[in-house]
């Protein structure tokens, strides 16, 4: 279905990063197992329970606006998360791999915090201000992560992997 | 061949992003071209410029550590290029377009943010100063690419594409 108006084209994102948050639902438990560090394995297993109440944000906003939650495939999200396996299952060290999935999960929050982003600005041209609240919420959310796994990078974890 | 150091490591996303940037400069042309505002097309040629700069300094990098400048397959930015395709391909008014397109140069933005902000770190970790003063200089460029097609966007792009 072609996309007219910019209503259309928030709705196709929407579900775009629906899509994306429910990889990603799918993913931190599988890199919370194989994280070395407890810090970080903690970080993930928190990050996991944030994502479960992003996706719940989500579906509240396709409420707000009338349409199905429904997710539309992202290759974006899939070519990520594609990348970080591939590295994970190259690294041989587990401090090096955590370095490695810590930089990932961050490529991550960064796809997201773009994608929110875009999301607050057209919601607010389209007046759906309630829309932009809740998705603001998230993108707030999303930076708290890129940051604490930066925190986490520079206190323990790429002095480990050298 | 397995990665064991974080100076594998290093190599190794370094030679990512090598790839991702020129996979952009093939991209960048196209969008400028496909760009219905004048300002957004001559953000992308702008940005094209930029970005042959940045692979030059990658070049250099790859110099410092006495290694050859050498990409690495990077399914993330794939994933992200064939997303916004997909996209553009799929929307039919010119002005919803180049909002779509511009939020799809945020999407890539932020990888490259992400990538060079993991790069520096690891980078200082290695002692590697002056290579990290240089990805600097392209981490700061990202980000005021990022900041000026936010500005573009609010400015003019959203509110034609309503």
């Amino acid at each position: 279905m072609a996309l007219s108006t910019l209503h259309d084209l928030f709705v196709h994102t929407l579900g775009d990063i629906y899509y994306a948050e429910n990889q990603i639902l799918k993913a931190l438990p599988k890199m919370a197992q194989q994280a070395n560090s407890e810090e970080l394995k903690e970080a993930f297993q928190q990050h996991l329970e944030e994502t479960r109440g992003q996706v719940e944000r989500l579906e509240q906003v396709f409420k707000m606006i009338n349409m199905p939650a429904k997710g539309e495939r992202c290759d974006a999200i899939e070519g990520i998360i594609k990348e970080a396996d591939g590295l994970v299952a190259e690294i041989d060290d587990a401090d090096v791999r955590d370095a490695g999935m810590l930089a990932a999960a961050q490529a991550v929050e960064h796809y997201e915090i773009s994608r929110y982003g875009t999301l607050i600005a057209w919601a607010q041209q389209l007046d759906l201000d309630d829309a932009a609240d809740l998705l603001e919420e998230t993108l707030e959310e999303e930076k708290n992560a890129d940051r604490l796994l930066t925190e986490i990078a520079e206190g323990e974890i790429n002095e480990e992997a050298e």
